[in-house]
C-alpha cells in the first residue's frame, strides 16, 4: 500500500505549506526526525496513527483530513 | 499518547461488533497475527495508517471514521 504512503505524505506535505512551516520546523515541533519528516512526505514510510495526531495537531487540522479519500486509492 | 490507541481500539472493536465478525475472523481476513489483533483492540500498540486502512477495509467502514475525536482524547 505504497500508494497510501504517497498519497498521504503528499497531504501532509500540502498542509504543511498551507501553514508556511518548513519541513525542518514541522519535524522540530513533532519531535520527529528530519530525514524521517522528508521519508513521510515523499510516502517511503508508513508513520502510526500517534504520529499522524501529533502531526495534525501541529498542522491545526483534523487528522482525519489528512487521510487520502479511499475512492482515490484503488486500482485503476 | 496510549489514550489514543485505547481510543482507537475501542472504536475498532465496536466496529467489528456491528459487523458480527470474531477478532479472529478480522484478524485472519487482515492477516494480521491473532494476538497481535487483541493487543490492537485493547489499545497496547500503536499501528500504522496502512493497517488502519485494512482494517476498514474489512469493517466496510471509512477508515476516518475509526479515529477518535481529538476532543475526546485532551487531558482534564
Amino acid at each position: 500500500m505504497d500508494q497510501l504512503a504517497k498519497a498521504l505524505g503528499a497531504r501532509i506535505r500540502t498542509q504543511r505549506k498551507a501553514c508556511r512551516l518548513s519541513q525542518d520546523a514541522l519535524a522540530l515541533a513533532c519531535s520527529i526526525d528530519r530525514s524521517y519528516m522528508g521519508r513521510i512526505e515523499r510516502g517511503e514510510v508508513n508513520i502510526t496513527v500517534e504520529k499522524l495526531y501529533r502531526i495534525a495537531s501541529l498542522l491545526s487540522c483534523d487528522p482525519a483530513s489528512l487521510l487520502p479519500p479511499v475512492a482515490e486509492l484503488q486500482p485503476g
